[in-house]
């Protein structure tokens, strides 16, 4: 009920005076106890709400998997051990574990996939941060192009694969060391670029902050940023600008 | 010409073997000496190239914005001074000079802004970057609402304005100091939200860092970061983002 | 004795010139070798002393643990493990050990607890650090509000709960990742805010760097900030603003 | 009036559900365009607005300043240049302008100052921010007393007027360099110590950098830190703990 | 004279044992009080003493100048302001400066140039930087090509000069804001790159330190990095390399 | 086969059109789903791939193995672990591997090495780097002489063997703790100095942030840096310039 | 008068209660109001006070210098400016100015200068800092033996003088950019090396921040440092370290 | 054998130009393949070698042991582990390990200490760093004191040992946290203090750097730094600078 056709009741006698202040202050979540289960998110968002299983109580874990899967016939986590995997299988016994990107999802099976999101990533170590960004994209319905192990090392793979980048609506660009590869795609694209810094690399590569700087000072337009090995963040927002397009 | 239509003419003897070769080195730009102008970048982004000001000798700035509206009919600069403003005015009289956001540009009088972004400011500071991010996406076409001085300090002040921003296609988050604003945006609304830290503040905000480093840890969903102070770059994204829902 | 009574005495011949030289150079602590037990610390601090257990080696954490539990009739540690639990227990079997905030104490039966303090945490992984704050205050005799996982990502669920933030004497806000709640809370209550920054997060968060600088650059007015995962630190703050009120 | 009041009178009829929805979307601030001036602070926080002004164009300072003065009979500011006090003499011919803390206020003549606040510096380069604390917290109702050059070079300094600070509501400790002197005061007194590092320093200071961690880190309990030269900060918290042992 | 010949000279009465003592202690530099003029600088290194103009004395500058030409019959001097030039005219009425990188230098008329480098700026506000490199390296007798503005946003612009990049001896790469353009080129020629950050950019650029991690953290191979803005360092590092291909 | 050449025999008909076509559009590289081998780097650069075992996954760390091995007749790979040498010896017996430095590698036997590189070490510790520059080196043809262990502690170290250093091509210079030993070495040779800071040291080394810093702010000409503990880059471009001097 | 003296002197009525307890409370120094003199700062360290300069207010020091000359017929003053040398003029017209280093003293005519300090410095621009060091020990009392421009980049020159260095009581090494000197000095001398770093430089020296690291990295024993331009201070312990020797 | 000597025994035939030349020649190292052993070490510093056992190779660590005690009848290693200890107990029976600061050595029955050096620690977890410190320069002849768990949160502690502080040499002072021990120390001290940060602490301690900032930027005179956790260092330099006073 809108807040206008409250006060109509009100006047009207429809609903007591109690029962609508009752009203404006009832929360849109469900509280329990250790946590705030957030039931508006999908009414705000578009999009239901997602695990973060690192460092969840196991009791939790499953719980919160039951009941997402109540709800939504379908959940997604990220972050998952081989442990939770097993320990979610208990009690759904359909869930599905890619040990790659660490994703534990048990998916709708007539899932539509519209709109395409390519995700890129420089080298073979990055792809686990590039599959959690393509099976998030997914999730949320959007079609996903990988182009794995284009990094500016050996640009000729890049350029090979170019038709697929101009064409997507939205284009994550992954890659560590030095994170050069957002820029070259951003000077080479028409769509919005997401860059996803991953914390390949080693000595100066500071866990990340190299790349995450590199492509927050990229010289090519159209390039936004997300956390360093935050895969799940640029696929939620390639999922977001996709659905623009549509 | 496409790759196959040149062969075909080789083969036929359309064109020499020389002229072909030609075109294959020819390059999409023109050259001037200190610069390369990228004569593609339309064709490859869809929007006209944009002028950054700051350190651009004198003689080099008029003849590139001379250049550029006699090829576009309209130019478009950012970080422009006073001075700037003055020496543009005696090749483009109707240049108009917005000292706030450093801006000098010379409009196509009928252009269209479809589709609609929010721009919000944390303070009342951050407003010169906020309105960089504003006319940028103004010049490629968006319309755009501005929702200024909506800080957290006073949150209150943000949800008066709730409705502009989950209407949005894409929110622009301008935030300095502690840059919480970008999470709690992200937070309230279901499209995308491009954040822009400032370097508005003192002390431990190091000039931006602070508001960059809250803004890449967003807790919430569907923020993506540009870098400190660059509205330019918010702007840009944000157009590419609205033109898909167009 | 006071100086000054001291002084008569050595006038009247109460005391020897031996003695109230001794007197002045007594020193209020006792010398244990490895450590120099702080033995005015609660008439200095009205709170007594409390043990931090990591890194203690084993046969003087028991010797502590005993040693103050004569003296005060209860003891308090923190940052203790499982190990310390089982070996604390062997001489006081009583002891209770909370596994989330690793806090080991025995408090005295009738403790009774005034003026109300509220803890709150960002999401569910602050709630150690925000326990700890907890159980600190209320070992220093405040009585304690939780109220967790109401980070600005749903931001609707601290609004539910803002009565109780702006009824305690003092509000201690607990956030990772990029700490926004400090912010939010403080332009929310009149009262002060003790912010704790955590470890919470990942990447850029760079161990509680980030949460702690957009805690220290707060724009709302009315919020000082305590280490990274510092929960004793606030809940001791915490506790000495409430006496304050009673 | 209530919530429960407006809807009482909307089931009497005595004010309109189009009234009543008004009520309820109204917002406590007023839209200045440029900014949100946030009517409802006083209500919120107890302490009428303050004025940053850093940075504030000219006619913009000049009606705050008329504006806050009609409103609450008296304006307080920060970080103030003497051409400002210049300007806004123009129209609050009494306004009075230190220099030190840049300062410019016009305080009720009558205000009553209750309960004790001790401002420490360290050194006498730190005391324009301790006096910008110092005058804070006397504007918003406290006591100050002021306990200035008494950094850790010279301890003897500090113990000497230890009486005072052992007998304040709350301690504000202000220093540069190392900062060492919050620790050694946090270990004296049993009443929170707010802690204010400064720019002051050279080299490795790296502007408050150093003095700042070595607060955060203090081993000392009851310290807590705000922002680098944040002297306004630190008194308004102060004052909001001194106002709590009225 | 080698340390053998000596001690067969001292052997056979031809220098006496106090010549000899006084030749194993005598210093291939010349004291000047302020400064020790490194006189063998040519033989250890092959390569002339040049002069670090900014912060010299104006009179030790005039004298160091004039000592250089007689030695050498040429001078070259980094960093030089117009001030200075204008000085150095009085007593070296031939000497050049180049403001834009500027370089103040009086070369030899019949200067050879051997062996070919390739200095490339990502962008023209680079080319100071790249130019001290370019005019350094044809101070030490290499042939430079220049190849300006051909960042990574438009990479075609690269790849239009390619040949020129993959014939050179070396390569020395100028970029500031990401630094992207040295692993490109890296990743498309066979010799060394030396790659040059630039404190080109803003916010996050942090005056040069990204471009400086991105080199040092480059995915390509045959890339070494020098200080940033550095283009004296490359320069000369690049004349070594091109100098062992002769 | 040269462009020119294939556009002559399609206007010969020596090719068809079709044919000419796949070719300009054939990629230089073979998709192996996970990872794109870059067949081409041999041609572009002159240096056959070279392995970065640490990740690798089993299965296809044999594989690339043995198809290099089938490809070159020799296999090189760096960060290789014991595991996985039993793991590749069970398709390639005769790999060597060097715990010292990780390599794991199969050599041509008749391998010729000209040229003269040296790589000097400034303590012990540093040896696993170095050697892991050596021994790239030499597997790229160079022949290289070890100076280990001639840190500036005990500078008469070095200068004992300063003929070697002197006599080289390039030199190599890898230190951790303060990294002083490139400075040192770049004011003593007349040839490229190769720096390569190390993570060797503990606590203000900062993981070898101090030693690069120190290399990347040699007041010494002629040095230029790679990445922290990057023994393989320094090799790697240390024998590019080696090659360029025979 | 000792503690025991005062006590006898209660007891035999040569003293009242009343005095003996006011001479408890008397604090070692003056009240100025905005500072505290360390009246008892030579009791405590043996050597009187020295004035920072910088920043003071002109009739502050004006009084400060008369007061100080006045008490020990010197004075001596760190980071003075011209502006202040005339200000002092006026009130000791002896007072002399060095503006390389700027200090500003007036030195007892007949000190005597023992035990032998010597200052080295890495460049002519390291030279001020170097200065600040060796008249502070001048000042100080000890004989100061001068080693300029002796930086790696051209070690011969300090090998030249090297009987200086292993002569000295202690050695003062000054150097900016990469800092190596101070660790070259520590493995050839016998006794301790305060190191300076200094903010000479650019780029990656970050304002000394990369000389600092090295010397505290330092592979050589006996290296201890002081704060980056810290000359002072360096001067200050040296001649603590000399006196110890004579 | 002095250079003058040679050259004279050189002229009058005592000795062949080649011996002589092979004299100057000769290094004062010995070399062991992996390491050159330094064995002008004391004859330059006056101050044995000393084993950092950290990371050495088991055979290696055992032979050096054996080495250094055939050579000096003694021998002194930090940073042993237990297994290490073992090892060497096979070679020399009489090796002592003290577990809390890692030591391993085997020192002179008869070794007279000489002179008083403070080593001070904040607090007990800082005892190891302490240890190395005293251990050390007890080792070089030193005498010790200890003065542990004297830090600035109860500063009594401090005062009650002050007259052992003002009777040394040289005072250690070792601090982690906010390490402001040093400074307090300082300040009340006439001799140098060697300040020592530790690793102690956590959050905002990153490991030390808080502390090593807080003891660089010391108000206090007299104060110089060593590495983070380098109680060998800070040992080394205290018995230098108290050999001096002997």
């Amino acid at each position: 009920m809108e807040a206008r056709e409250i006060l109509n009741q009100v006047k009207n006698g429809g609903i007591s005076v109690e029962d609508a202040e009752k009203y404006f202050k009832k929360q849109p979540f469900e509280e329990m106890g250790y946590a705030k289960l957030d039931s508006h998110r999908e009414i705000r968002s578009g999009f239901p709400e997602v695990v973060f299983c690192s460092g969840k109580p196991d009791e939790y874990l499953k719980s919160i998997y039951q009941k997402l899967y109540e709800l939504n016939g379908e959940v997604f986590g990220t972050r998952a051990s081989l442990h939770q995997y097993k320990l979610v299988s208990e009690v759904l016994p359909d869930v599905i574990y890619d040990e790659i990107p660490h994703i534990l999802k048990l998916e709708l099976k007539d899932k539509k996939h519209n709109g395409k999101i390519a995700v890129c990533s420089a080298g073979t170590a990055d792809i686990p941060v590039a599959e959690e960004a393509a099976q998030t994209a997914e999730y949320f319905g959007a079609e996903v192009e990988r182009v794995y192990d284009v990094g500016v090392s050996g640009i000729h793979r890049l350029f090979a694969k170019i038709d697929i980048l101009q064409e997507a609506n939205c284009v994550v660009a992954v890659a560590g060391m030095e994170g050069a590869l957002a820029s070259v795609i951003g000077g080479l694209v028409s769509r919005p670029v997401i860059a996803v810094p991953t914390s390949v690399g080693y000595g100066a590569s500071f866990n990340g902050l190299s790349a995450l700087l590199t492509m927050v000072n990229s010289c090519a337009n159209g390039v936004a940023v997300v956390n360093i090995d935050n895969g799940y963040g640029a696929g939620y927002i390639a999922a977001q600008i996709n659905r623009l397009a549509l």
